[in-house]
């Protein structure tokens, strides 16, 4: 059955992003080194279309697990890039460059209506504006029976949990006290979730663990 | 060399107490789901003098290497029992039965002095007074050598964190949500902590992961 599933890296205090985020630093501060773990891999320099090597480990399946069986990926705004500023010739052509990682569908919850963006590689970002349940909903439909990709900010992730609607959360859990920014655990209200322990894979620098989430 | 090691249980969230705890329920509401993973263990029971059956799994080496090499414990006053209340004939006597499973001396953090309390299997709790550095100082010239285990609660833990006096950190992450209560990272001020991921531990129903350590 298609499944929503959520990737996002966690620091071992909870957060999603580093203090003091802005449109020109959407991690925040320390937030880059929440991914560190993924850098030198070579699965995802293969993702952003690049050829050099890079590491093979056990974070390995992780990274080419991320967009197996995924027909649409969700993000927030400022995920897919800055709303203004000095980012290249068209800011709003994203931070992802012509040839995005992802070659499907990308659906950008925004609050300000455009048209879709086509990419190279299959890539089209679409912006919708009419909230969290009606971008799943498109999302479910692109993907034709694939699994949906959440993959962030804290916001929209936030958002998703409060409303019970993921059925799968993937954390890569950073040894990094960040002490502010963005908690992934916050702001999901009264929400009761159910949390099922799938896997744990122990990498260097991070671990992972996959969650099967329920509404209880 | 001896290490000063803190090991507790933790929600994905963050807690490792549940809200309301009070002197009857120092775990808080959900608290105990935090420590169910531990509850069915062969070793957890040997730990408590119990004789029963019980289950070996991936747990087991984590509960059996919790008190190796260990040559005193320290823990906050709640954790050792109520400070008055129904709570047996002798209600200072600890949550701990009269042969605790610590065989080794038991440092108490309180604000109340109080006479070292002797106990079956060579547990003796001494009530210490004077704050958490002169706490471990104890408890290290107790342990003689052997490292020095941290138990909680998280107000305990807190302090230490801040101070930067924790070598090691065996963090047990429950696939449990509690929302609210006592958070482990919080208030440790501006501790500037750099941890390492030592490993990490697959095991039903939980994660376990260790760290080392430094005041950066």
């Amino acid at each position: 059955m298609s499944k929503f599933r959520f990737h996002i890296s966690m620091s071992l205090d909870g957060y999603v992003a580093g203090p003091n985020m802005s449109e020109d630093d959407p991690l925040g501060e320390g937030g880059p080194q929440l991914h560190e773990w993924m850098v030198p891999l070579r699965a995802f320099k293969e993702l952003q279309g690049q050829d050099a090597d890079g590491e093979v480990n056990a974070s390995t399946p992780i990274v080419e697990g991320m967009f197996q069986n995924v027909g649409a990926t969700i993000m927030g705004r400022r995920m897919f890039g800055p709303a203004s500023g000095p980012w290249g010739s068209d800011p709003w052509r994203g931070w992802w460059g012509e040839d995005p990682p992802y070659h499907h569908p990308v659906f950008v919850l925004t609050h300000h209506a455009r048209e879709p963006l086509e990419m190279e590689g299959g890539t089209t970002f679409h912006f919708v504006t009419d909230g969290i349940e009606a971008t799943l909903e498109r999302a479910r439909e692109a993907a034709r029976g694939r699994d949906v990709l959440l993959l962030g900010g804290a916001d929209v992730a936030q958002q998703y949990l409060a409303a019970g609607l993921i059925d799968e959360l993937d954390l890569s859990i950073v040894p990094v006290l960040l002490g502010a920014g963005g908690r992934l655990f916050e702001n999901i209200g009264g929400a009761r979730l159910a949390l099922e322990q799938v896997r744990a894979v122990e990498a260097p620098g991070v671990t992972h663990i996959k969650y099967g989430v329920r509404a209880g």
